[in-house]
């Protein structure tokens, strides 16, 4: 019987241990063969838990196990969990992982080593938690030229703009309630600085588009800065305020960005509330989808993990090996990308006038006024801005 | 070099030619190999066509040609559909449909067959047109328990009451609409009575829990006795109506039905509009996904059977045919299924009280009420109708 190990006894770790037992007979029909778990990696000792037969401190003993041919890497954070993807795509073992610090800054490196070994690669659960995302994007939109990937890929911060949103509160009393509930890390600079989010964007921008980019080259703005007075304002116009990690091929190559934007109260992406995630996908032949779902959590992270368990199994004389890209030139540069904006400004109708002619500012509680600017540029943008004594400003999701 | 042949040059084998044209080299490299257009089955001349060297009438030559390993069956229909369907397979052929019908009535069996003869049968264009839809429910939620699915699975429809709902258009005027932009047939039948997506809730459940079941023995309403008045006591209570093929794991056995429902305003699915499609689905682990995007016409669905082929292509050596289940039992009844229900009734708020206690009636500008209800199935919602000259009673999604 084939064995499969599971790296990291965390929230996402449990929950897969449990998922893995619960659907055990399903998995099997998936994988076309039982599979058993063989190993948990572990840091700590945990005699009270159903798996302490399992759980193995020393790497080295699943690296050594010729029976496990599957090893799900889902500690997080680069140092370890690098280490052990490459020593056991090394050993000759099919990695899965949700892990997308390390899919978005050593996917591609990991994935052309486990073409060399002729193992699988897989990381569905990397991006959108749950939400079946990255199969759909390569496989089921084979026949696609994609054009452009966008979408709402943190849940932290949707359940912080959501509840700024629907129940007015204010930015820091939103995050304070987002890690009293768990949605939220104690430091939380990861997810609110959209760091979590230009991670995914990266992914999906290397899958979509065949050019692998550094996370590091996608320049973003998490959302520390939205007031509840743009989305007093975004709201009063119809709209209302999403992080989006945005990815598109244009003319002159790929241009990847994550910022809040003003989604229109009518599209799919401003009713995904909450934790809740979703991505739109554009295509040359399909027109748009949008997948929506789960973005995190024990349970939909384990469902996208497990099913990779069983796609690799599966595919063992086919390894899957979703294509990251080739690393080429930086994406180009997001501030050059014409668009709408909203602005939050301090000023008349009057000044509004004479700067964005055609602007028809709407005046909020704070005294403040909103209003969308004609397609410009960022440059253009800032420009203008102090002429209306400008505080926020943020690009329209047309 | 493999070769593939499209029985039926209507709308969806004219974008489906078109599609493997366009994006031959992103799909070789998901098929792992070239795959090169053998035959366009036709019943009639197309001296203009660009493929007019790959047109022929009789099905004999493909199934005797041994080069062509994929038949994309885009006939429609159950006759001809489904007798060169069985002749392909049995030739040693993997079938690609995206053919509702045939898949809804002979789809378990026609697989049966293709697990036979080694081959694939596929179908993901069946339902939800270009979506990612059955791959996703089948594969990437392989380790969840499916306990509900359900959606707007007709493209027709939802025009139709989105129109109505937008713009108070009257169901006649709305269905001319929608006739004249090619969005319904001359003869709309199937899709306002709901048989289509009678179909399409047959095909999902049979994925979803194992069962094979009969769309004969779903019982579907359409939208044809929708009045304007419905949509406006709907939005006055916070919801929009909207055609819903339903089909849920109960206790008891599987229950399936399709069935205007009342949606309330902050579900993803009041949000999808005109000719898209959604289907949300119920998963042990991952909680609640759902996929949205254009559920017909020629490129979307071409999209969706394109990437069958090169799948198909892909795993000869394993080949693919999805789990339709065995037939058994009946569904259950779904009269017996118990919901809140939205009615519109011709009565003064004492008369509605009476009959069904803390129920808030909302007057619209026909005279009439609308008003939600406890809990009842649906023969004990009729006996109370007579009551309040109940006019009308659609099922509230939970």
């Amino acid at each position: 019987m084939i064995k499969y190990a599971i790296l990291g006894f965390g929230v996402v770790g449990g929950g897969l241990a449990e998922v893995m037992a619960d659907q055990r007979e399903k998995l099997a029909a998936a994988a076309g063969e039982e599979m058993e778990l063989g190993y948990i990696l572990v840091r700590h000792d945990y005699p009270d838990s159903p798996w302490r037969d399992k759980l193995v401190r020393d790497f080295a003993v699943i690296e050594h196990d010729p029976d496990v041919a599957v090893v799900a890497e889902v500690i997080g954070g680069v140092g370890p969990a690098y280490e052990y993807s490459r020593r056991a795509i090394l050993a000759g073992k099919s990695v899965v992982s949700s892990n997308k610090q390390l899919v978005a800054e050593h996917g591609a490196e990991l994935a052309a080593l486990a073409r060399e070994h002729g193992v699988s690669y897989l990381f569905e659960g990397s991006v959108g938690g749950g939400i079946p995302l990255l199969r759909p994007l390569c496989r089921c939109l084979a026949a696609n030229r994609i054009d452009e990937v966008y979408g709402i890929l943190n849940g932290t911060t949707n359940y912080i703009l959501t509840a700024m949103d629907q129940r007015g509160r204010a930015y820091a009393d939103a995050l304070r309630t987002a890690q009293e509930l768990g949605y939220a890390e104690a430091d939380p600079t990861a997810d609110v600085e959209g760091i979590d989010a230009c991670r995914k964007t990266a992914i999906l921008a290397d899958l979509s588009f065949g050019r692998n980019l550094s996370p590091e080259d996608i320049p973003s703005r998490g959302i520390t800065a939205v007031a509840p007075a743009d989305l007093e304002l975004a709201r009063a116009m119809g709209y209302t305020v999403k992080l989006l990690g945005r990815a598109a091929r244009t003319e002159e190559g790929v241009c990847a960005f994550v910022e809040p934007h003003l989604v229109p109260e009518s599209h799919i992406l401003a009713s995904v509330n909450g934790v809740m995630n979703a991505c739109a996908i554009r295509g040359s032949a399909v027109g748009e989808v949008v997948l929506c779902g789960p973005g995190a959590g024990a349970h939909p992270t384990a469902s996208a993990v497990a099913a990779d368990i069983a796609d690799a199994v599966r595919h063992r004389a086919d390894p899957q090996v979703p294509d990251l890209g080739t690393p080429g030139d930086k994406p180009l540069p997001a501030d050059e990308l014409c668009s709408r904006w909203y602005v939050r400004a301090k000023c008349g109708p009057e000044a509004v006038s004479a700067a964005f002619p055609g602007a028809e500012p709407v005046y909020g509680s704070t005294g403040e006024c909103g209003f969308l600017t004609a397609m410009l540029d960022r440059r253009q943008l800032e420009k203008k801005l102090a002429a209306v004594d400008g505080r926020a400003a943020y690009r329209v999701l047309a």
